[in-house]
């Protein structure tokens, strides 16, 4: 489907990095949930460039439009789209090297795809401009969840070589939500160094990557589906929609190559009367079905493409050997502000699934 | 849509471990393609156990049984449906332990989802019985794809602790088709070496797991989505749909995190007439598109849960801590018999996304 | 999805008149709901062809195997998988004709499409042999809707020039449940009359067609969707997927054209504290969401194109005109069975849409 | 999928009457296909009120504004998100009414949906403003089809009890194409009776309905699936989205009810080397897939709900009976603005399943 993905809740996103707008449309949603403006626009803000030299200096306000279905700050029951505005372009820059293929980047592939209709200014459909539109459509989703109890948490596990603290000293997942401005971390005292290390690459004009970490709390037992629509699947579908992710482990993750079955496996104990797992190393999944501990898992981001550093590529239009030395606004890490990307698809993919189980109906505690 | 997975081409998957029968519906194929017996027979062997200490003693002739869609040989072009009766089941090994819930498992997950009515026996809808199902349908893709000139080819990159030859060692990317009844590796040397691993954790009752490497020839520029349909996506979908995966990376997946933007780039090259690139840290993906490199990705699938020591778990019924020592058959790893299931389903999800391209027409070189 | 439909609840078919046996998959249903096989029986007896002169003299015990989803009567919360085999297949009564297109079949089109692939045997993936097992998997779910109050009843509104009763008629919808073996009508005198008027045109070597009508009791308000998934377009969909549909309408259907809005409108009234509509020329349906009133509509089935009258057509084969005489058993007369037909599709229509409103757990009163 | 249809191509629509758009998004579309403003300007033309006491006098310019998706007059292969800012709104002329339940609207069906959230302000989401989206997104797919070779054509069958000249009589398939701002007509000397029997309804404060006919033109045989996919289940399902459809009928449609086989087959002949039939009551569509000829089908709008005399009905917040006079502007007919409806729709529900055979690739012919 392109464009658009879910069942019972379904998004599609559109728009290009220098047409006329970036949005989406959010289907499937009861009537009367309220949508929190502030709420929304705190996520934006999340995500929004600062220009301070950790991300791109193209700034833009990201202010929200909502076209359809939100009505008095509730839902209608009917497609909610919103869309924001696109501002700040300066498609000069990309001009002068549109010819020349930016590697690690989608221009190659999208000559492959769109035989040279693709709009290549700013990167058009595949820039992370367009991720503006999924946060503030995810976001909805998050508040619908949170009146559920359920709650979505992303921490940048590591970054520029430098690493957060562990999930597990998080003392009884007490995640902090970070300040407006600032990265989201369970230690933010390693805040200045990550900085510093994105900074140190942006000075040698390349860039870096990192992974990001999502906890998943207050999930009923009983979410997903044995095979196709697993949790697991479900959400690394839209995972790995966010630009730059490369890889998506659950749990353990990959650690469980080097493990025994006696250390994989997560003892079922009782408490207070509720089935628990005496450790969480399936991430609060079993079988592609949330057990009710939390969800845990983890993305790679690989770094920015977008370096300033000379490379060699190719002249597409020649069909040549080539270099190209990239011009343009781009963030020396995309790390910071991807992980509110990651919280609001996530929150979105779990809606799906809840709704699914428990119908429209069920969104709400009427 | 629970079991049922793609778009131009589609796969519905049934069954329960000991049930009357798995299989699957497979739709969305042109009329006229080969359906090669052998071939899918070929692949049903490599997923089967073999009761050699290495995989479950519960083994099964798996004949496949077409019901509908294919005649002499050929598609019909209307719904594949095909058909594996179950035949050694031994249901009374599990109704000893069945208000046990079984640590890893989704004994507890089901309970909370089917409230007690799901079919428990062997697993059921859980049972990696079904991917045989899932091997015979994909094998039909995966011949479609052959006569297009695509490979899918899967090792085992890593087992036991043991790993095979990297990727890059084999030189211009020949990989060996595995012997029946052998390991899928690059290098055949480390076959004894692995099951000898894998037997002295079954020795010590308990189980490995490990990783699989799929990587994926002859795919043009251009397949796949920018957003949501990602080639990616597609994948991660259908890979965490196999039993234990609980991670997926493409290219450099998670080393990405430590490289900087000019290592993580791969050069575009001009080799013989056509873009290339000169590295393949992407994985032959650059915006959720084919680039026309190879596609490479790995997963890693968890150890076997069903392990012979004793673990501590909950009495479901009478909902109070307990201990468990599972009775039955049961691999001590799952990794060499998983490899087939991974390819399988990679072709389907390929054929897929080459469908919604060029259409159930374009499926054939008519 | 060519030949899976629903989204909450999805049904799958397959099969080939002449092949190993036609089935289907259900998926969506909650676990533990009640699946009865003698109902399932039943309706399938009441789509059996009798040998009585009024239908096929290939008749056929059509027992209905589950393969997946039902354990011990109830559904477990996994795809559904029934099957009937086909057994009483005479294929070289096709063979003499296959070159000849058959007027009114889909010889012609399946040629345009399957490019000589196709099953020709019997119809093949066109026979009506198919619909039993949509029917199977229809009446699980009109099992379902029964324990939620919803009723599905489809009378023989016309058939070979012969009426029934009118709907109006029958005070306060008391819809008789047919006999078995009889025709669902309400009024039972007109069945001699529409029987002998069957059995002329068979005289005549020739086929009669007729209308269906459906009502749905007990449907809350509040079904369906306001633009593309409104009751109407759902409904819609899978009665043109009958075999010889060629018209649906809902209420007072077709002559709307001539009537005007005052006519037209259904007064809302109150009637022991709830709103109803004082008529219902609109069907139950306002806007494409049910209004709680009885949902209505009539479909048209062509007369049974297999005519035993010598016809102009064309040899595929040598692309000249020739003429054709079918040989072969078959139904002067497809009105009478289809009954159940359409019942089955729609309760299975209408579960769906309930399904995307309550959930899988609002199946069942649990 | 509520407003999402569509499989190889997809709509979204959105909007309310009073909200600040209304809107579609159009997926699915290869790169490069021309999009012709004026064509679309065209389009929506022939939807728009003119305020001549035929339509409802709330006439607007109804600018297509295209937010992604389309540069330099060419698609750029994703999402084309297309749409129309509402302007001239009077919702005061609702407020009056607010819980008074019009007959044969959707208010009290949207009360049961959406508990009170819906957007009430002039029907708000079941507006007929809605269309306006669909005509735009579905002249984009009328303009590829125009290129593939296939024409979408509809005229006024019937409306206010005049009837439009057969489609028999149009010699040769010769379908004119009607002027700016007059009616679609085979015989142009029906619009002034037609109108004046309009008039004379509007002048009894009354409403009067129709039926509209459309013929598609230059398909290719094998556009279709066997059961659900069926260009009748594909086309229908979209034609109960125009509001006010409640028939559908194809071919000789209703009228089979009384033929016999003889009359109803159509006879396959040879003409100029290609197969055709010499009749074409089957409306080109044989098994669900289209034969080469014509397709030919009809629905039935019923008269507008929105009347000026006095009628009975409920007073939702009070839940008593009541009667309403409704203000507004409003259409005393809908028939001949729906007809370009029909025809968009129509144009997208065959592009999907043309795509669904050809590729995105085969949408043009590079």
């Amino acid at each position: 489907m392109k464009n658009t993905y879910g069942n019972a809740v379904s998004m599609t996103i559109f728009g290009e990095s220098h047409g006329a707008a970036v949005g989406a449309v959010l289907d499937g949603l009861a009537a009367g949930l309220p949508v929190d403006a502030a709420a929304i626009a705190a996520a934006m803000d999340r995500r929004r460039a600062r220009g301070d030299g950790l991300s791109t200096s193209r700034t833009e306000p990201d202010e929200v439009e909502f076209l359809s279905g939100v009505v008095n700050g509730h839902t209608t029951g009917t497609a909610i789209t919103l869309m924001v505005r696109n501002t700040n372009t300066r498609s000069g820059d990309y001009a002068k090297t549109a010819d020349l293929l930016r590697p690690g980047h989608a221009d190659y592939t999208a000559y492959a795809k769109y035989h040279g209709f693709q709009d290549a200014r700013g990167g058009g459909h595949f820039s992370g401009r367009i991720t503006a539109a999924s946060v503030a459509a995810g976001a909805v989703c998050q508040g619908v969840l949170e009146t559920l109890g359920i709650r979505v948490y992303t921490h940048i596990a590591q970054c520029a070589g430098v690493k957060d603290a562990p999930l597990s000293s998080a003392a009884g997942l007490v995640l902090p939500e970070p300040e407006p401005g600032h990265f989201a971390l369970l230690d933010p005292s390693k805040e200045i160094p990550m900085q510093e290390a994105i900074r140190a690459a942006a000075k040698d004009a390349d860039s870096v990557g990192g992974i990001l970490e999502t906890v998943i709390t207050g999930l009923p037992a009983g979410l997903g589906e044995p095979w196709f629509d697993s949790m697991e699947s479900q959400l690394a579908h839209l995972l790995f929609a966010i630009p730059a992710c490369k890889g998506v482990e659950f749990g353990a993750g990959f650690a469980f190559a080097g493990m025994r079955g006696s250390e994989a496996n997560d003892p079922f104990r009782m408490r207070e009367g509720k089935v628990v797992t005496a450790t969480n190393k399936n991430g609060g999944i079993n079988g592609g079905i949330t057990n009710g501990m939390p969800v845990v898992f983890r993305t790679v981001l690989k770094p920015t493409p977008s370096i300033y550093k000379q490379q060699d590529t190719v002249d597409y239009t020649h069909l040549e050997n080539a270099s190209i030395t990239i011009q343009g606004r781009h963030d020396p890490c995309i790390v910071p502000r991807a992980a509110i990307v990651q919280t609001t698809l996530t929150a979105f993919g779990v809606l799906d699934l809840y709704t699914q189980r428990f119908g429209t109906e069920g969104q709400t505690k009427r």
